[in-house]
Formats: structure tokens, C-alpha cells, sequence
């Protein structure tokens, strides 16, 4: 005969196919000797096989199976199903594979009749008790078995209540409870044209046939559908029929949940809170206030001893933080519940680590029970969760982390707020510009209203560290009368305001945030992480401010610094915009010449702050037109000079600059002493001469253009300046005796020819510099491989270069054709909530499409040079399911923004965990 | 002992490396009968090895075979090498395995001395023929062998012409030669310092070292590294020696050069000219005029017997048209020299059918022998090649052909003087835009100064079939003043102009051109190729125009139907705008509800003019504010109507739109009759909301941005209209018994997911029609390949695709990372200048990079549906060398645009019988 239904003591506790998750769980904590109320568990076969059957017939064998097992409850607990002396009252709760909220309501207190009632009431003697349980009954069973809506069962509640004149349910009194059992086996009866089943086997069948019934329900397919939820995961539902304990017996009696440690702090104490003589809802309705688990000792000196020899036998078995329900009825103790505690980054880790020299877990548990990507909540400020406000504008989450400050409107006045004056201040725009950066250093954070997760200030933002809100739609900014506007509301300069670039929301005024916090926990997960992980973690970095930062969070290096951002430096723009327009080659040395003893000094620092780590510089990337004001602007300018020039030709000289300075002031110009004809034409002929650069050098598609080696091939110049900064800055670390190892890397390389191309200068200048300086130079020469071509050629690629660096962003944009600007602006978001694409691809690294052409360029380039080093420095080098496919992909190392490198090392450490 | 030299008798004419090729040809004709001076070659290892040597001496055994050989050669002719009395004169010619021009020029008449002039002269009985001889020999030798200057021969020379009183060489006389010689001598001797060699083996063995030691002189060092010969295509240089035979000796003496065919015309009769009593050079010169062969039948009627004969064994060997030289010593015809006659198209495809019928060749070899991109000029209207004009300005060959017209400068006046008064016109822009298209099919060529081959001037000329020339920058068109400028000159509407698309030339005036001929000879030709090919030839055609043209070039059916040229139409265009302008479904709906009809009709005749063959249309791809005026155009407009605006109002409106009509018309505008000021706020709200449309639709990056399939799931309408035309044409053309195969496929794809949207509007709407309409319908579906994913997920496409066509274009572009736009005008030149890349990717296809991608696509796809069929429908398609490629890897088909259809029909035949 077929098994159709477990008691709790025989039931597989890992077999939640057959029992579901919760009647596998009470298994469990039943055999390992938690004091379980006994009971037992009806199959998700039961289910599957009622389910199927022509007529919906419980299989006769499954009511018979039940009888046994209720005859062993029985026997366990002295009482009797349906005695009306004694009666064994149980609770039916139905469970699934898969946690499903929702689906079936429990039923309590099954197993009462008129009869049994009566019974109930001589046991406690508590009329009260007996009819609150009773009526509890009749209108769960009414409703949820039976389907009668609550709001009948509630009128005849309330018509009693008003009776009685009390406003609270304590205050009803038993015979109170008696009226409205007697009401509600009425509405029972009226409502479904039949009388209170009296029988308690009747009622658990109804019961169980109730629960099998609700897997077809309509919110349970719904749900299903919803999640995804395949046969595979879940298919039936099972019924857990457990004995009822109740706390509110008197006050040997109580009910209390706790977690075995803290879970804000991680601390190893056992935390929690009861109430005696109360009932599980109690605490959550919140009528009562109860008390923490501290005072247990004194109250009921034994419990507390029980409950910590069972958080003990949790912790012991579970190797993990447990979240429980006990119950105390007339002292003894219960364990209703228990699952894993869901805690904070802090406490998570405090606890591995604790757990660990406990010897509780091993290192390799303490390390995989960290979700990588949670860290991240402990390397930000964030916002005080207890504060609940309203945003009033919602953007892109930029930049993670939050920050607060004086609202201000262009990068010159928060400098001159934000440095000057030491006050904090969040640089608000429509969007930011190359020249702006001033303004983010001297931010707390950034909010603009155009713009996305790769626009000027994201990308600025991230690198910098700083909270970033972009493209906030609804915020518009008057830059001129230093004012932005939120749908009826002006925010003033001097306004605070509070953003969380972590999910994109702005609030007015200032909400406390909570300080990121380095333990020294973290710092002990993170070593052993790092000791457990074959992928190496560096960090994208374009400072030494950055590289710091990075040192601190535990980089092993640099895998990428832009040096475009080093140009971007305001008081380094006009060099670059004088080397790009520049006329003959003459004019343009002269200005990289500048331009030399400013990176060199540059690479120097970044070296010294690593060394001995590697420093890997990216040669310059982006188009040059990055680097210009855009043909607009440009326009702009010369419009409003030409009206200058005309104002200043049609009135006298000062009085015109007399209302010009009036006009300029307005828009918070510079303005000058008195407007000189000559300067203002010579400024619209350098303005005229600029925009003609500009109109030479758009691009239809800019990121399909002219840019990195395609650029240091056409303008040797410009990669020969940067170098021979990097050869001369380690060389001048070789003069003081300092180890340091940079490297070189070329970008958007297609071809081996073009590495050869730029080989040849590396080679040229490094002969010079070592000639020059007497030290042997071993900066290494690497490639990007971020053009679908270079993985193609990775064989011939290969023997041009030390290392390949794969440059995720833009090959996931080549290899989908998908500008990411574009993409995400007008169909990404619409293409992920059809599942046409599962994730972002620019977010998640795209395993089928650009993962495979990864792994097809590991495996030509390493057939070409087997110990060839790889790594990956796009966006995709901080996310840990990209971490884990470049672990099993065979790279060496991956390199992240610095917040990101602690997140990396723990999905390192898991991926290499996970695949070993 | 090792044989270093070989008589013309023995050597293998098929050993060029040790022969040299002018060696081993001379050795073939001998071998085969033809009548050549005698003579002996010496190998290029006796030039290697004497250049090898330590001191540079000959080997001795070589001069010993040298000597042996003379013998031979002078018991064939009766003479004797260095007899006083009858002496024999050789040439003496450097040539290696590889053509290498220029490397050394020939000396002749070696063997002259003072004492064997003498016997010659005896013996010719001339001596003015034999001072000439002498004294071209002293200066050959002096030169070439011994490196004395031309000029100082040159001035001797010319002191004896002046002394003569002469003008002419042929007034000196032998005195007047025999005096130049005795110069010459003296030349000889003072800058050489030593007398002029006169033991002929002396003269011989100073040749040979010379002709030796030029191998490594600089010219054929230059020469080589210049076009990369490397030692395994020719090393080292023979010495060919053979006897002087003279044309200059009498009435029964001649020189002449021959085709064995005309190759003008390809007509199978001998061609070419001859001079009697002549040398080679005379020919050459151009002193005297040289008669037609035909004539020689009467001069020399058993010379001309015998250069028949010679004609046909020449023939029958090389089974190939030959270009030879002759000359007839006293009744004695040799033949010097012959080689594969040069040929244009016409020629060849003629001489190859009637070869092929004459059955001296295979079909094979007279496919082969055919360059298939030659066929082109056969195709297009071609400038007349006899007339030599210098060009005013160069653009871009954008689309091949040569047109005359008179310049216009803009798409109306065109259409008003091409279309309604009949006239030729070449329409001049600055660059073309959609609303032009009345333009281009009034006019005969396009000629724009902006934009590269990918301008919308280029790629819609190309698909007409019209000749273009884009972006020459030279020029600039002033529309307002019907003007344009090159220069110093200026184009007036109505001058002459001629444009040569094929090189991207623009003349002033007409200049004559060649009309194109289809024969029947290239017909016959292509219908062998077709039988050898395994890849089918379709053609790229939008319009049923441009299907019938492709049927004529023989196209098998039609491999894309670019839809967006159908909405480009003049008359179609303001309701592609209304769809895309739309704010809502409803709108949008009304405007496709509009274009259905429309659509419908057009791929009904498609089908039609197409039948049974297939069509394959390709949904919607380009992103829809393609459609749209650009931003610029918009404000400029705006402005233009304000202005008009606030005359309007400023003024008395009569008046005031007297004042416009002026403006306008300078503009070439409709003019209103009465400027309704309504009207004109109207037109400007217009086009504000226009405005705010094109900048919503503003992508950083069209080429990745919101088009092709993205926009058909986006926008599901527009797909389901057009899907919904295709069926319905489908239906339309079923109920009339006509056999079609309509095929569509999906732009843009880049996962299995899009395609099965798509598949299901398909799916839905094909049941639709087929149940109004009662017909089965059977369009076939399929998907371009174009994104870099969609090879890497070719596996799974292939699940739901019933074809792929691989779109290079686009391919190409996001393999390299490269803009076509912005990589041919930036920095594409130079890369294929510094050989960085080798060819333009966009014209060939790179298959290292793009290639492998598609071959990967094709083993992935095949794995899961062996019997899909492939195609390409890029421009590579009609390339040659692509399409060998497509051959090799397994395509099925390729398409091309109509004129490039014979091409690549050639081409596939070429691929198919080189890889078989």
C-alpha cells in the first residue's frame, strides 16, 4: 500500500517534493528532538492523485492513513480526536515545494465540535477560551474551507460588540463568545445550505480536500504563472496536520518569537520577544506590548533555560541564524517554527565570522552564506530605514549610496559653497559636462534631470564614489534664476535635499543617513575570501585619490585606469581642446608637450600609491569630440557674443557694458570691466573656428567612430605623448628604487597589425627613456579585447600582447547591435518585462551571446599562448553572476569600481566555492 | 657537372623559377614548332650563385656551357659568333619568374665589333644598316652593361645630326653613322676608361654579370619590396640570349605585332599591323604608319599564309587569344615573342563563346578565363576611352556608369525638365534626402559633394541602377542662385556636365559614352556559368521596376526587398510621417490603415513580375525618425514661418505677401496666393510638434539604436501591417493560379525570442487570411544575420527560421566596431594605405573576422537544421572574391543589386570550378 501520509517523526526532512517545504521542516526539527507538537503530513502525491481523479475523490487509502497517524497523535498526547472529555485539536495548514504567500489560509482548532467544546472548556477550565477558540474555528473553516466571506461572519461579530457596548474584543465577556459561535454556525449554515459538519473526520476531510483544491485556485496559477514556477519546482500542494498548543492557558502559558542572534548586529545573544498568556497573533496584532526575551529569566527561570538549550540545538543543527516560534503551554515549551533569519550585511558578516571561530561552520559556510552583492549596503552611506518619507522625484540609480545637502545649480557655485565654505551641497543639473567637474568634487552628490546610467554624470559619479541620481525626468532647472521646479514645488539654492542613488529617489529636506562601515569582521571574511579564490580583484581607478580608496577596499591592483579622465581635469580642458583643434602637427605637439610633465606626474603617483600592485593604463579612448562643447553650445555662444558685439557697436562703449553686466549677471556670468570690441571679435573668430572643428569632427555613430588606437594610429602624437609618461614614471620610480609594475593597454583594437603599429612606438621610446635614464623599463603591453573582431583574431592578437583585458561594455554593445543610450532609453525596459531578454544585458553579463564569444577568444588565445593572462574590466567585473562565468570561463582577474572590489572578492571567493 | 644553361630547344617551358619566364616562354614556342631565333637561356641559380660568390666571379662552367651552346646555335644559322665574314649577333634580356618592368633593358646586335661590322656590312650589303647597328650596340652596351650616361651618347649624336644639317635619324647617312660610332667608341672609352671590349666572349660575359648584378641594384630591389615579391615568387634573373633577326633588311623584310583575335570586338580574325623594311621600334615609334595585316596578303601572300598558320598553332597551344610579334628577315618569318592578348569584356565573353563552340576550349576554361568584375563594363554606359579630358573634380565612385545631362539643383526642377520636358539632367546636391526620389528618377546621374558611398544619394542610385558621384568636395551648390561652383568656374542649371560613377569623375561639357550591351554571346556564357554554380544568384530589388531588371540580368529570384524604399516614395511619404508623428495606437493605426492598400499592391506586383521565382522581403529596419526631417531642417523652417509671421502681422497682409512672393520664389517655393495667417500658425504648431518628435526620437547612435526588429515589437503595428500586405499579396495572387513564393525575414534579430514574437502576429494573422480568403497560404519566414549575437545564437534561431540571410553590412560594421559612414571618411584610407587592413571590409569581405563569425553561425545553425538554407544580402554579395568565400562556406545563395547580378553569376561559377 502506498505511503500517502508521514507523522512528523518519520517524514524525510530534505524531501520537500513529497512533504512541501513546511511538512519537511517539522520533520526536521521533530528528529532532531525540538519539542515539535506532534502531527503529521499528507502527501503533494495525495494532492497530485486527487487533483487527477475523474470525480475528486480522496483515495480511501488516505483517509485510512490518516486515522492511523491521528491514532499515534493521539497516543503521544494523551487526548482523543473528538473526545468530548479530552479533546485533540489540531491545525491544517497547507505547503507547497515553494514558498507561495498566500495560497491557502490555516485552519485552527479543528477538530471542535458542541460536543468537544464542552470538553475543552472542563480541560481549562476557561469558558472563554473554549468558545474564542470555537467561533476562531467556525469562521476560518466557514471561510476558508467553504468559501463563506468573512464580512458575514464580521457583521454578527460586530452586532455582538455593539450589544455588549465594549469597542475591544477582550472586553467581551464568554457568554459574549457563545452568542457569536451560536451566530456564526447560522451564517455557516445559511450559507452554504448545510450544518456545521459536527464530525471532526468530516471536517479534516473537507479540510484536506479544501487545501488540495486551492494548488488549482486561481491565485495559486496566477502566482505560479507570475514567478515562473515550473512542475520541476513545485507541482501539489501537502497538508500539515499539527496538535494545537496553545500560550494563553494562564501564565505558566506564553508565545514569543526570537532569532538566535542579532539580527541588526550579528551579536550572539539570542534576541527576540513574548507574551504570556497569549496567542501567536497577539504579537503580531500589537495589542499587547511584548516584553524582550531578556526578562524570560526572571519570569519563567526554567523556559528561559529551555529556550536557550533551544537556540543551541538550532544553531547546532542548522549551522545557521535561526528565526523561531515557540509556544508555552503551562510550561512546557514548543517549537512551532523555525527558519533561516534574514539579517543585515553587518550582521551577516559579524556572525560568519563568529560562527566560524566557533567552530560552528567552516570558513567555506561562513563565506557562502553572504549574498556578494549585500556587502555592497555596508560600503555606502544609506538612508535611515526606520524614516519613512515620500520622495518627490524619482531617476535612474546612477551612482549608489545617499547623500544630503544644499541644493546648488552650477559647478562654480559649489565649489564655492562645497570647498570654500565647507558646506555640503548636491550639484544639481539638467546634465554635466566634461567642465563641471570642479562641481563634483566639491558635491556630496549628484542629481540631474537628462541623462542615464552611462551619461557624464553616472559615469563621472561612480568613478568618483559619490551618490548619483540621473535623469530624474521631473525636475526641471533655471539655472539662471537659481531655482529648479518638482511639479508645483521650487527648490531654491540652499534648499537641502536629500538623494539615494542606490534607487534613484530625491527627497526635500534632510533624512539621516547611516554611515558605511568597514569591520573589522569584513575585513577577516574578505582575507578568507581571497585566500579561497582563484580570480584576482583589482580595481578601475583614474586617480591616486581613487587608487587609495581602492587600496583600502582590498584591490589587488589596477585594472583599469582612464586617463581620459585625467584630461577632463578643469584646469588640464584647455590644453586637450588646444591639442584638438590645433591646425598643423607643430600646434599639436606643443600642446601634448604641455601635456606630458602633467601625466607622467600623474602615473607616477598612481604607481607610487600601488606599488608593488599593477597599474594598468588604458591609452585614450573616447572620440575627441568628447572632449569639445557640443555644436549647440557652440551656437549658443556665438549667437549671444555677435548680439554683444552688435550692442557695443550701436551705443557707447560703457554704457553698453553697463546693461550687458546687468544681463550677464542675471545668468551668473563673469563680467567683464568694460567690453573691449577687439576682444569680443577675436572670441566670436575662436568660438567660429572651434565650431568648425566640432561640424569636422561629428560622427554618426560615435561609438562605432573614430576612437582609441584608430585614433593613436591617426594621431600618433597623441598615444606617443601618453606613452612616454607611463615609460618616464616608471622610470622615475626606478631612480628611487621602488617596485612597481605598470602596464599598458590599447583599446579597441581589431586587428593584430594595429598592436604592432603601436608596439613599434612603445618600443621606440622605451630604447629612449631607458637610454636616457639607465634603468631597464618592464612596463607590459596589453590589449582590450572589446570589438567582436579582436575576440575573432584572439590567436594573432595573442602573440602581440602580454594580457588581454576583455572591455564588456562596449562588446555587449557591439555584439547585440544595442547603443546602450539608446537601449535603454527606448526598448531594454520593455524587452525585460516580456522576457524577449531575461536581464540587462549591460547590467548582467550576457553568457549565451558575449560570454560565448569569450570563451572562444580565451580558447584561441591561450591555443596561441597557453599562460596568456585574462581579465575583464567592463561594468561587469562587480556584478557576482558575471564574476562567476569569468571563474568558470578561466579568466585571471576582474577589475571594478572600488566600492564594488569588497562585493567582488566574496563572489570571487563563492565562485570559486561553487566550482571546485 | 651542373647544367647552367639551356638551348630554347631543351629548357622547360614550364620551369619559370629556374628559367625566368621570358626564358621559359621562348623555350615553349620552340618546343612547339614556332619559328624563333635560336638561342639558349642561363638559369637564375647561375645569377644566384655568382651573386652568392665571395669576389662575384662567374662559375666556369658557365661560360664553358655558354661557348657550347653558341655552337650549337651558330651550326643552326650558318653563322659564327665573332666571324669577320658572317657574323652572328645576339640579344642578351634579363627575366625572372615575376614580370618585373624596368628591371634591365636589352642589349642587341652583341657580337658587333670593328671587324665583324665589317663582315656584316658585306654580307647585308648595306653598310648604313650596318653602322646603325653598331652604334645602337656601343650605346646599349655602354649603358646598360657598363652604366655610362645616355646623355653623353646623346649629345655625340646630336653634333653629327647638326653638322648633317639633318633633322630626321633617317637623314643620316652611313657616313654621317659611321662617324657617330667612332664618337661612341671615344665615349666609351673616356668614361669607362678602357677601350670597348671587341672579343664578342669578352662583350657576352660583361652582359650576363651585368644582367646578374641588376638583380640587386636598387631599382629591382625597390621594386620588389614595393609589391611585396618575396624569393618564393622570384629569385634571381635568367639571361636569355638569342640571334638578331632583322625587318630592316630589304622589300622581302617586315616587322609587325598581332592579336591572334580583335580584341575590341573579339571577332575570330587575325588583328594587328606591320611595317616592311622596319625594326621593332620603328613600329613603336610612330615615325612611319603602319598598314593593316589585312594587307599583307597582297605584299606577301606566302608571309600572310604563314602568319595564319602561325595564328592557329599559336591558338591551339595556348587555348588562349595571343598578343605576338614577328619579323620577316628576307623571307623568312620568325616569331619573337607572344604572350595572352589584353582584351575589355565584349572581346572576351565573344572570344570565349566562339572558342568554346570552335571547341579549342572547355566551357570551363571559358568561364574561367573571364575576370568576373570585367563583366561590369559591359553593364553600364561607360565613358568613350578614345576621348581624354581631364576631370574638373573627383567625389566618390558611389554607383557605377557614366551619364551626361544638364546640371539641376533640385529634385522639382528635375522632375519638370527630365520628366516633363524630356531632357537629360544630372541632378547636383550638396547631399540627397528622401523627399528628392522624384529627383533621381527624372535625372540621368546623381552628383552630390557630401556623403560617402553609404549617403542616401549613393544607396538609392545604386539600387536604380544609376550612376552617382557623391561627396565631391570641390563643389558647392548655391540652390537659391541655381548655381554651383568648382573652382574658379561656375555650373549654370542647364551646362553640360558629365559624371563617371565608376571612378567618381565630373566633367565639364558632354563627353561621349558607350552604351552598355547585353549580347547574346554574354547571355550563352552565363547560362554555362549557372550550370556550373552551386550558389544561386538572386538580385536586391524594391520596386517592380527594379525586379524586371534583375530578371533581365538573370537574377533567380529576388534575395531582398528593402521595404522602407516603398515608404520613401514621394506620394507615400507625409503618411509615414503621420504613422510615426501619431500619439496614439489609434492614430498610428488610421495612417498603416492607410498604407495596407499601398503596400499590398507593391508586393503584389512583386510576386507577380517575379513568379515562380521567389521574393523575399525584409520588414521594416531602419529606425523611424529616418523618415523624418532632421532637427536643423526644422528650425530653419520654424524660423523661416515665424518670420513670415510676424510680417504677416506687421504689415498690411496683401502687401506683405507680395514681399514673400519675391522672397520665395528667389527660393524656387510655392508661392500662397494670400498669406493666411492661421494658416501659418498652423503650419508652425505643426511643425513644433514635429520638432519634439524628431528630438524624442534622437538616438546617440542610430546604426545600435531602435530599429529593425526592435521597433517591430515596440511598435507591433507597423510589423502586422506590412506581414499582413505580404499575405494578403500572397492570397491575391493565389486566387489568380499564379505560382509565388513570397519569403519573409525579420531585420535585426539578436535572440530566438524576438523571432517567436514576431512568428506570432505571423502566425495569427496568416490564419486570418487564410480563412476570408479560402487560399493556403506559404510564405516562408526567416531572419536576416546581421548582429554579431545572432551568429553566436545561431542554434537557437535556427528553431525558428525556416532561412537566414546574412545582412555583411551591418555585420561588418558591429564586428570592427566601425561606422561605415565615419570609418570611410576618417580613418579607413589610411589604414588600408598602411595595410593595417588590406581592403575596405565594406567592399570585401573580411573573412578572418566577419567571415568566421558567419561560419560559426552556419555549423551551429546546420547542427540543429541541417538542411537551412543560408544566403548574404549585403553589398559583399556581388563582389567576387566575397562570393568565393560564400561558396567555400556553404552558403546556398547570394544577392546583389540587378547590374552586379551577371557579375556575381560569373563569379559563383568561378568559385564553384576553382573548389571542386
Amino acid at each position: 500500500m502506498k505511503k500517502w501520509v508521514y507523522a512528523f517523526a518519520d517524514g524525510d526532512g530534505k524531501d520537500k517534493t513529497l512533504l512541501g517545504g513546511k511538512g519537511a521542516n517539522l520533520c526536521e526539527m521533530t528528529q532532531i528532538g525540538l519539542n515539535v507538537p506532534p502531527g503529521f503530513v499528507i502527501t503533494t502525491e495525495a494532492c497530485l492523485h486527487y487533483l487527477d481523479s475523474a470525480d475528486q475523490q480522496m483515495p480511501a487509502e488516505v483517509m485510512e492513513q490518516v486515522r492511523e497517524e491521528m491514532a499515534r497523535v493521539e497516543k503521544a498526547t494523551g487526548k482523543r480526536f473528538g473526545d468530548p472529555q479530552n479533546p485533540l485539536l489540531v491545525s491544517v495548514r497547507s505547503g507547497s515545494a515553494m514558498s507561495m504567500p498566500g495560497m491557502m489560509d490555516t485552519i485552527l482548532n479543528l477538530g471542535l465540535n458542541n460536543e468537544t467544546l464542552q470538553g475543552e472548556i472542563e480541560q481549562t477550565g476557561d469558558a472563554r477560551f473554549g468558545y474564542d477558540a470555537y467561533r476562531r474555528f467556525i469562521q476560518l473553516f466557514g471561510k476558508v474551507a467553504m468559501g463563506v466571506s468573512d464580512e458575514l461572519f464580521d457583521a454578527e461579530f460586530e452586532a455582538v460588540k455593539q450589544a455588549a457596548r465594549v469597542t475591544e474584543d477582550v472586553g467581551l465577556s464568554a457568554e459574549d463568545l457563545q452568542e457569536i459561535s451560536e451566530r456564526f454556525l447560522s451564517v455557516f449554515e445559511q450559507n452554504t445550505g448545510r450544518p456545521f459538519p459536527q464530525d471532526p473526520y468530516e471536517q479534516i476531510e473537507i479540510a484536506i480536500k479544501a487545501v488540495f483544491n486551492s494548488w488549482m485556485g486561481k491565485r495559486a496559477v496566477d502566482y505560479r504563472r507570475e514567478f515562473n514556477i515550473t512542475p520541476q519546482m513545485a507541482n501539489g500542494t501537502a497538508v500539515n496536520i499539527c496538535t494545537m498548543v496553545f500560550g494563553n492557558r494562564g501564565d505558566d502559558s506564553a508565545t514569543g518569537v526570537a532569532f538566535t542572534r542579532n539580527p541588526g548586529t550579528g551579536e550572539n545573544r539570542l534576541f527576540g520577544e513574548y507574551l504570556v498568556n497569549a496567542q501567536g497573533e497577539d504579537v503580531v496584532a500589537g495589542i499587547r506590548t511584548p516584553k524582550p526575551i531578556d526578562k524570560l529569566d526572571q519570569e519563567m527561570p526554567e523556559m528561559a533555560r529551555q529556550l536557550a538549550e533551544l537556540r543551541d540545538r538550532l544553531e547546532n543543527h542548522y549551522k545557521e541564524v535561526q528565526d523561531f516560534e515557540f509556544t508555552i503551554e503551562k510550561g512546557t515549551l514548543y517549537c512551532l517554527q523555525t527558519r533561516n533569519g534574514k539579517m543585515n550585511a553587518t550582521a551577516m558578516v559579524r556572525s560568519s565570522v563568529d560562527m566560524v571561530h566557533e567552530k560552528l561552520i567552516s570558513k567555506k559556510q561562513g563565506l557562502l552564506r553572504i549574498n556578494p552583492d549585500h556587502l555592497e549596503q555596508m560600503l555606502y552611506p544609506r538612508l535611515d530605514t526606520n524614516v519613512r518619507v515620500d520622495p518627490v522625484a524619482q531617476g535612474l540609480p546612477a551612482s549608489p549610496g545617499a547623500a544630503v545637502g544644499q541644493a546648488v545649480f552650477d559647478a562654480d557655485r559649489a565649489e564655492q559653497l562645497g570647498k570654500d565654505m565647507s558646506m555640503k551641497v548636491i550639484l544639481v543639473r539638467e546634465e554635466t559636462k566634461p567642465e563641471d567637474i570642479h562641481g563634483f568634487f566639491a558635491a556630496q552628490g549628484i542629481l540631474t534631470s537628462r541623462g542615464g546610467k552611462t551619461s557624464h554624470a553616472a559615469v563621472v559619479a561612480r568613478g568618483m564614489g559619490k551618490p548619483c541620481v540621473a535623469g530624474a525626468e521631473g525636475i526641471r532647472v533655471d539655472v539662471a534664476r537659481r531655482e529648479a521646479y518638482v511639479g508645483d514645488h521650487v527648490i531654491k539654492e540652499g534648499d537641502l535635499i536629500t538623494i539615494d542613488g542606490s534607487n534613484g529617489n530625491v527627497y526635500f529636506g534632510e533624512i539621516d543617513t547611516v554611515e558605511p562601515e568597514f569591520t573589522n569582521e569584513l575585513n577577516q571574511l574578505l582575507k578568507w575570501a581571497d585566500n579561497k579564490s582563484y580570480l584576482r580583484v583589482m580595481a578601475n581607478a583614474d586617480t591616486p585619490e581613487d587608487a587609495e580608496r581602492a587600496l583600502k577596499f582590498g584591490a589587488k591592483g589596477i585594472g583599469l585606469c582612464r586617463t581620459e579622465r585625467m584630461f577632463n581635469a578643469v584646469e588640464r580642458l584647455p590644453i586637450v581642446i588646444e591639442m584638438i583643434v590645433a591646425d598643423s602637427l607643430e600646434e599639436r605637439q606643443a600642446a601634448l608637450d604641455k601635456l606630458l610633465p602633467i601625466q607622467r606626474a600623474d602615473f607616477r603617483k598612481l604607481f607610487e600609491t600601488m606599488a608593488p600592485l599593477p597599474v594598468t593604463i588604458r591609452l585614450l579612448d573616447p572620440p575627441i569630440h568628447e572632449f569639445l562643447p557640443t555644436e549647440n553650445q557652440l551656437e549658443d555662444e556665438i549667437e549671444n557674443l555677435r548680439h554683444l558685439k552688435n550692442s557695443v557697436r550701436g551705443l557707447d562703449v560703457l554704457a553698453s557694458s553697463m546693461l550687458l553686466l546687468k544681463e550677464m549677471n542675471t545668468e551668473g556670468e563673469a563680467i567683464p570691466d568694460i567690453v573691449d570690441i577687439n576682444l569680443v571679435e577675436k572670441a566670436i573668430e575662436t568660438k567660429e573656428m572651434m565650431l568648425r572643428k566640432v561640424r569636422a569632427l561629428t560622427e554618426v555613430n560615435p561609438m562605432l567612430g573614430h576612437r582609441g588606437v584608430r585614433l593613436g594610429i591617426t594621431y600618433p602624437e597623441i598615444y606617443r605623448m601618453q606613452i612616454r609618461a607611463i615609460l618616464e614614471a616608471e622610470a622615475e620610480c626606478a631612480a628611487k628604487d621602488l617596485e612597481v609594475h605598470p602596464q599598458m593597454m590599447v583599446p579597441q583594437v581589431c586587428s593584430a597589425e594595429e598592436l604592432k603599429w603601436v608596439r613599434r612606438y612603445v618600443d621606440e621610446i622605451k630604447a629612449e627613456v631607458e637610454a636616457d635614464t639607465g634603468h631597464k623599463l618592464n612596463c607590459r603591453f596589453g590589449t582590450m579585447i572589446e570589438v567582436v573582431r579582436a575576440c575573432m583574431r584572439a590567436d594573432s592578437l595573442a602573440k602581440q600582447a602580454e594580457f588581454f583585458s576583455f572591455g564588456t561594455n562596449d562588446l555587449t554593445q557591439a555584439t547585440f547591435s544595442f547603443s546602450r543610450e539608446d537601449a535603454e532609453n527606448k526598448f531594454l525596459p520593455m524587452y525585460n518585462q516580456n522576457l524577449i531578454l531575461r536581464d540587462n544585458p549591460f547590467e548582467v553579463l550576457d553568457s549565451k551571446g558575449v560570454g560565448k564569444l569569450m570563451k572562444l577568444a580565451l580558447q584561441w588565445g591561450r591555443e596561441v599562448k597557453p599562460d596568456m593572462s585574462f581579465g575583464i574590466c567592463g561594468e561587469h567585473g562587480g556584478h557576482p553572476a558575471s564574476i562567476e562565468f569569468c571563474h568558470q570561463a578561466g579568466l585571471n582577474y576582474v577589475s571594478c569600481s572600488g566600492p564594488r572590489v569588497p562585493v567582488a572578492r566574496l563572489a570571487a571567493a563563492h565562485a570559486a566555492l561553487n566550482n571546485s
